[in-house]
């Protein structure tokens, strides 16, 4: 079991189960998309806490540094999964977590997956455009790799660019539709 | 510039240049999917050589230990990105890479990323079971929190299954058409 300091009232052993499985299961889930765990932490013990927390609470809460929680705090903010709220009667900075999981989803795609693919994208064309204008000067059986080189790094880029399709057609009709009525998608 | 031993016949400085930075891309590019940078550089070597390359080549090409290379090879090879071929006159084993981009999405989301998803579904469902069983016997108070967290797991289960159906959809759509043409994916 747990030795986190619970927010008041969290006194069954099944609530504080689950608030740890849940914990442990974003933090790995923050990993396995190459984001921190204390990440999916933070999120974690916000998204289950009626009210809002402060950096202080969360500190205490997940026994980390109160730099660590700013840290990955202002990150979260960035991500527009986290939102800072005011309390009345309070200065401290309090916060919540965003519920609208479809505007994280299209947070995190339109911010990071779309920005990274296009930047892999880029690295492949600048490849295969440097091959192209050195070409002319190559050796008959260096020119023969270069070919073969374009060629692989071609078929490379098909499969980025199917992966942007994807993304681009979810960022476009994002929105248009109740995510938990989604039954398929068709590929045209 | 590298200072990695080159296959034979790679004596351009425009096609190392090319090589060195698709190595790095595939490296970065597997550490973002959470596999090891090995692996990416490995399928990379594989990929830009017209040849099957050894053990003991692409150990020596990467700079990397036998043990090192034999462990990440045996990986790409289970889940499908690289095939072992034999070599008429040679007992040594040689590898090569598959090309077939559209096979090894297949592999990998079936046998990753399906399970991954499926594994965190079914955690979710069982806090929410859990809490259920359990409600029965709490105060008021915890109740009401016991019920908050039924809604907060509940909205993130739908977005579980949201990424399940664009998975399960691609897969049941495979070789359908080509990668290279699709337009755009029709959510429903």
């Amino acid at each position: 079991m747990s030795d986190r300091d619970w927010p008041g009232g969290l006194s069954e052993e099944n609530l504080k189960a689950v608030n740890d499985n849940m914990l442990d299961g974003l933090g790995k889930l923050a990993e396995y998309f190459g984001y921190s765990k204390v990440m999916g932490q933070l999120y974690g013990a916000l998204l289950l806490n009626p009210t809002p927390l402060s950096l202080d609470d969360l500190a205490a809460f997940l026994r980390k540094s109160k730099a660590n929680v700013s840290t990955n705090l202002r990150i979260l903010e960035n991500m527009g999964t986290v939102r800072e709220v005011w309390v009345r009667g309070s200065r401290r900075k309090f916060y919540t977590a965003e519920t609208d999981f479809w505007r994280i989803l299209i947070n995190v795609l339109s911010n990071r997956e779309m920005r990274d693919l296009e930047r892999a994208l880029q690295v492949l064309e600048q490849s295969v455009e440097q091959l192209r204008r050195t070409m002319p000067q190559m050796s008959e059986e260096n020119l023969k790799l270069a070919q073969f080189y374009v060629e692989r790094i071609d078929s490379i880029r098909v499969l980025f660019r199917f992966a942007q399709v994807i993304l681009n057609s979810i960022l476009q009709q994002a929105g248009k539709f109740d995510v938990s009525e989604v039954q398929r998608v068709r590929i045209e």
